[in-house]
């Protein structure tokens, strides 16, 4: 048999002894049924050490390729075949009749708003400048000190961080979102917290929680879309409340309350989504004290709690309010990195165990070792340090693009001057279709969100969002000259 | 200023001056509104690089010790208050009555399971031996390959793996995947695999997509105990059909099949959960054309398909399953380690894509971070290494046990012999509640799960489940042996 190692390669030398003799059996040269040389042997022959030969030994069993019973580990066996694909094969279930008439719908909506761009359009997507994507990009992910953390959990750790938690959560980690949480002002401890899979898996419990069919909930409008099909999903019925200059109609509001039975109230507060918006202090107690007067809970979307860059955002409703009817959403994604899925609920704990019921039902936990690596990333200061970044990163490209906007949009589109966040909501002097609105920016090489995405069942609409999240300064600059242009024909059309 | 840093402290330099001037700032020694020294000069004085001291004033600045402003950065400020937590703090709102009855009823299901053994018997849970974990222990997480792979991640793939996939999950996962799939017989491609949060969200989300007020859901009885609060939850009327030695009572299905009209059958063909049963080739094919018959879908809950350590245990339903019926749910969780909470879903197209818009609903998609870690360590050949590992170590634990049950269980105690897996499944001559069996069991020092758990509305039962999950060899000889005493008296008692 004749091996070839070579000392200097990347590629460990146990590898390349896994290769070749996967070759030599797969080729037929060595022989089925028969053993491989005992491990000294060839350890000798090749001139590496024996523990390296065990080592390739070891893997090609794993693969299938040598006989696992115990006293004939060396003999080379037929690997396991794979079944083939057969694509062509139809199910006998018609799947769109099986599901339910809910699932069907939610279905049926998210194929609708999956736009292909490059075939709607038929332009090249590579040219298009992508002013929609609302997770932020790789340059900002700090991926050298979570590899520093996650080595120091596995070293420290491992056996714990490996390991399964509680349904709440990691201890340690609800610990330290509780800290942060009576930072932001909130009187809180970790009973109080629920670790979720991202802030949508937490929307979605509180629907389930608290949707009855004896009540409503209410929603701003426009709102956060993927809140939209939950409500759809789960047919609870809502009630849109308008949204302000200054946030929420609280006028409207009060008359929906003294009029219809509502089980809470979902209001995003800060940089809301799409419109950009942050709400006042006095706002704020005045949508509390009404929500309070009707023993109505409030849901508090936190999601870009962090992203106070511009420094003049007042502390979250939920630390004002005494009585505990605010359930409040954070989450990780939004400003540490999009492939951590962490968010957490932090409301009264009467709350948080009956939320804890039905994480335990829908997913039974989260995954501890995501959890450990991220509490050990906040507890060395590295989260803060990360947020700092982002602070002046993302100030930097906001005012960037408020001053691109004021250069190059053409009266009669308005626009939203937020106080933190990604988005800007704009509002062209003409109504759209989504699919409309995508065709129409791709000849400017443009990719923007429709505004009707954010409403309840509407077709077409004025509106539509930018998100920094994932643009670059050169991508602002270019990108909202493009729109510039786009607008000015627009106007000019009408 | 008085600063002294240890070189020779296992403490970073820079968290050694981070600490100092924390305390400096905190007792008033150092005032507020005051500049720290300029980096340069701090660092010449106590004789580090000046990169330090930036790195620590970083660190000083990210825990609220210094002004953000620029210009002003180093600027000591008073530090952000913390809220205090007012624990006595009542909710105005009654939780118990704003939430719906399902989420209720559901909540009460896992307050009655959660029993704490030491309030119930009054012992010392640190005494007693628990046979009721089925979650490997720590002793066998592979954490050195494990940490491994995740540097190797980052290393060569950190911007991809920090960022978001798509709602189906991590292709290259789905790929691995797919692939194992084949290895195990069924014809199926990357498509046809949506990741999930372990086997819990896979099990919950089909159940969401298919239970229709017009039909009914066929349920093995025993069963897995978290099957059974996602049906109540979700209101989903079942029909339970009795195991039977060889697997579901195919006899008794044919004839609720002929009655009722029936969206799914939930069936574990391998290790049963909780008797511990396997099915032969036989009965699964049997079992699938009575479905294919009457254009039932099959649920095959595959959890614990790795875990053959036997070696005589047949390919799963879906491997003969031609025109794609059955859903096949699996998971790492269970083969793996309990930290990471990565399942799927393999099934038809049209099924999956209903399914992954459920998933967007839910929780958008799966962290990508951990899918990404977990295809490498896969894909590297770790994690059949890690398998061949547990079955050498769970096939002697099994043979122990076995053994061990032979030598002290007295007559009239019945258990099951496992092909594979974790479970024992043992027969009792007397029945028992809950709590009964728990305070029983407790006065010799053992803890199991009562048999009761895996039925549905069932008080009492002549049955407990054991696993071997999370015991060692010395746990099973010295727990089989308390359980041995246990049943004796139990025997002698009636």
């Amino acid at each position: 048999m004749l091996l070839r190692v070579d000392k200097f390669s990347s590629t460990p030398i146990y590898k390349q002894i896994v290769s070749q003799l996967k070759g030599l059996i797969d080729q037929g040269v060595i022989e089925v049924n028969k053993p491989l040389p005992p491990t000294r042997k060839l350890a000798q022959q090749i001139g590496v050490n024996r523990s390296t030969v065990d080592r390739a030994y070891d893997e090609l069993q794993a693969l299938g390729y040598l006989n696992s019973r115990p006293g004939s580990y060396h003999i080379v066996q037929r690997r396991k075949r794979e079944a083939a694909y057969h694509p062509e094969r139809k199910s006998k279930i018609l799947w769109r009749s099986a599901a339910n008439q809910e699932s069907e719908t939610l279905f049926e909506t998210f194929v609708k708003h999956s736009y292909d761009i490059s075939v709607i359009s038929g332009t090249d997507k590579n040219s298009m400048i992508d002013l929609s994507e609302h997770q932020v990009g790789p340059e900002l992910f700090p991926i050298r000190d979570f590899k520093r953390c996650l080595n120091a959990v596995l070293v420290n750790h491992g056996s714990e961080a490996l390991d399964f938690c509680s349904a709440k959560g990691n201890e340690r980690l609800r610990e330290y979102i509780a800290q942060r949480m009576r930072l932001h002002g909130i009187s809180t401890s970790k009973e109080e917290i629920l670790i979720t899979n991202g802030s949508q898996e937490a929307l979605s419990m509180i629907v389930q929680l608290l949707a009855r069919s004896d009540k409503k909930i209410v929603i701003e409008v426009p709102t956060y879309f993927n809140f939209l099909p939950i409500l759809k999903f789960l047919k609870s019925e809502f009630i849109p409340v308008p949204m302000t200059e200054e946030g929420m109609d609280l006028e409207y509001l009060e008359r929906v309350l003294n009029k219809e039975k509502v089980s809470f109230i979902y209001t995003i507060p800060n940089f809301h989504n799409p419109t950009g918006i942050t709400t006042s202090h006095q706002h704020r107690e005045q949508l509390l004290n009404i929500a309070l007067k009707k023993e109505v809970a409030i849901l508090e979307d936190g999601f870009e709690e962090e992203m106070k860059y511009y420094g003049k955002v007042p502390l979250p409703i939920k630390s004002i309010d005494e009585y505990n009817i605010v359930i409040y959403v954070g989450t990780f994604t939004k400003t540490l990195f999009p492939g951590v899925r962490i968010g957490w609920i932090n409301a009264d704990k009467e709350c948080i165990n009956r939320l804890t019921a039905i994480k335990q039902c829908t997913d039974l936990r989260c995954g501890n070792f995501t959890q450990t690596a991220l509490w050990y990333f906040c507890k060395e200061g590295y989260y803060d340090l990360h947020i700092k970044k982002m602070h002046r990163v993302f100030r930097k490209k906001m005012d960037l693009a408020i001053r691109t906007m004021d250069e190059y949009f053409p009266k009669g589109v308005r626009w939203s001057r937020p106080a933190g966040g990604y988005n800007i909501w704009v509002k062209m002097p003409k109504k759209l279709m989504a699919e409309q609105l995508y065709t129409y920016m791709a000849q400017f090489g443009v990719i923007v969100t429709p505004g009707c995405y954010f409403f309840p069942n509407c077709a077409e609409s004025e509106y539509f969002r930018i998100s920094l999240a994932r643009t670059s300064e050169q991508e602002i600059k270019e990108g909202f000259a493009r729109l510039g242009k786009a607008l000015q024909m627009l106007s000019k059309k009408i």
